[in-house]
């Protein structure tokens, strides 16, 4: 194991280390409301099963800029109360998960069935989740809130913490409706897709609660207020996440199973990914009508037709120019921070938590 | 038509004539964010489909509270600002009945087609909604804390406005989610029920954002943020929103189709209402026989069996008294109400607040 490698670990097991606590406060909520014994282990259930399962790369980099703006390791109780703003990003994405899989109707995720497709909860009188998971997604979400108020009532940035999920959770919402109406599964339409609205699709869906809510609650936490600062810091996340998922697109369809830790499935699931909508751009006449009879198509003859055009129009070259002009574009503006406090602020900005990030993102597939 | 119904109607056709602002500054934040057009079309078409089509009756309420309070018509923006909140409960609701829809498999609601059934939602390329409809309640739930920031970001309510909808939401969620588990259509167990389960359902699912929320909301608009004065307002409302349901549940079974505007189904569908739980408490062995066979079966000759036993077992005797009590227990409390502004604040609570709810309530189905 690399050093890196050895520290995320380590990092992970901590940060691990706060859930049972966070979830044992939430059950206490419905405990303290008096609710019935299996709406408790219900909701036990459905926390345990959608929060702490996934890479937890969101709640950990809110530590993460903590520890790099403060300039020191937190420990005991300050390190659990930042914990806290990392596993309430962990939630929203939990709040989504279980609810695009209905949306998308997935069967698994994260190794294991999607919660609405499970068929033995364990907790009677109840057996298959089915869509009581729609109600446990939005119990996902507001614990959120409920935590929030315990933990940061009294913090001066309070108002900031809740605006900044509300706004960020309306943002990848806006991004969710424009993905459902682009590409619906059972409905290859390829006139609705382009270059432009993939990267809509990707900046609200993906980037804003991905990369920059994890730094922006990092920021308020430790005082950095200023509109000034914090859309400097869209500026730079923005695009480092739309590069993630265009990374995530690539690989999706030319890396191997064992590079991403699955086998792609965007070309027969007509996502509206970044290759296609490459393809799209530079397709002549005839390579246009191969796309159109043969994406979205649920057989892996018709993938294959599609992957090798793919590489007939050169999309691995296009995507490494890509990926260099775009780490060249992030690293300049990330030179250009200005690490002064502003605003009345006791600590600045720093170069190193938008670097830190670039250098986790960037190495992904390498 | 009576005085009182005049009145209703004026105030209910004002208030329709605050939405179609409020629906242009919403859809206004997806043009802001450069959405696409059939993403604003189909925001649009959502929000008008699910908001405005019911009875209106806890968005009409927060402004009925605010006048009383006030003592005078609210007139122009003030007006405007009030209905606002109003909406906002609205909003809470479509959230709760688009979503609720799925989750119980509806067919219709307010006349029409539930949301997620419809068909042709006339905006290319998709037709039926489908599950889109779960992401489209998300945005609906979402609009709430966008128009409390544009809105009321410095009122020096603002944060009450929102803890107070985050806190009424999750016990909503709380409610559902134990009539989910103690009640699934397709699998009917009596011992699930009982009447305390029903009063816990009730409370949670029902009466804290019908009755609680538009007072809460009005008390916060004028200024009255006295921890013991919204608990008595708890005090006072919840029990109003109980014997509310229990009015519901009750013409469900007992009313003409003429009282209630529809027919009814809580013992087809097999809901833990009132009605069965004052049946199972009374019933001797072979009465809980019947009661085990008939109910929730998808038959009207097992619904009439019920309903013949509900007549047995004097439910409407029992009613009647139980509406008589309720009516006394909740009118002392009322009668107890301290007009005195305290905590700093220029208002005090008016007793006609609560005078003028339970005249509407308690009049419903004479
Ligand atoms: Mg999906
Ligand atoms: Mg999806
Ligand atoms: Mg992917
Ligand atoms: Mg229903
Ligand atoms: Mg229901
Ligand atoms: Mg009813």
């Amino acid at each position: 194991m690399s050093d890196d490698k050895a520290i995320f670990a380590a990092n992970k097991k901590r940060f691990l280390g706060a859930w049972p606590r966070i979830a044992d406060e939430l059950t206490g909520y419905l405990k303290d409301a008096k609710m019935p014994d299996n709406a408790v282990q219900w909701f036990t259930k459905s926390l345990d099963y959608n929060t702490p399962g996934g890479k937890l790369n969101r709640g950990i980099s809110v530590v993460d800029t903590v520890e790099i703006l403060l300039g020191k390791q937190l420990e005991g109780e300050e390190y659990y109360k930042v914990a806290i703003l990392g596993w309430c990003i962990e939630l929203l994405q939990a709040f989504f998960l279980v609810s695009d899989d209905i949306m998308d109707q997935s069967v698994t995720r994260r190794g294991q069935p999607c919660w609405y497709r499970v068929t033995e909860s364990g907790i009677p009188p109840i057996s298959n989740v089915g869509n009581i998971a729609i109600n446990d997604a939005f119990m996902l979400e507001a614990s959120i809130y409920q935590l929030l108020r315990r933990h940061f009532k009294s913090h001066p940035c309070y108002v900031q913490f809740f605006e900044t999920f509300q706004d960020v959770t309306f943002k990848t919402e806006m991004g969710q409706l424009i993905d459902l109406i682009t590409a619906p599964e059972d409905k290859v339409d390829l006139s609705q897709f382009n270059l432009q609205r993939h990267s809509l699709i990707v900046i609200y869906k993906t980037a804003y609660y991905s990369f920059y809510l994890p730094v922006a609650l990092g920021m308020y936490y430790v005082g950095i207020t200023s509109p000034a600062l914090h859309e400097q810091a869209q500026s730079i996340l923005i695009p480092m996440g739309e590069y993630f998922q265009i990374q995530d697109d690539y690989l999706d369809a030319f890396g191997t199973p064992e590079q991403i830790g699955k086998i792609g499935t965007d070309i027969i699931d007509n996502k509206c990914a970044w290759p296609i909508n490459i393809a799209l751009q530079k397709a002549a006449p005839e390579q246009r009508r191969l796309l159109d009879e043969n994406y979205g198509v649920k057989n892996s003859d018709a993938e294959a037709r599609v992957k090798k055009l793919y590489h007939e129009l050169e999309i691995p070259a296009i995507y490494q120019k890509y990926e260099q002009e775009s780490h060249v574009r992030v690293s300049k503006l990330i030179e250009q921070v200005d690490e002064t406090p502003i605003d009345g602020a006791s600590v600045g900005m720093k170069r190193e938590v938008y670097a830190a990030f670039l250098r986790k993102i960037y190495a992904r597939a390498k």
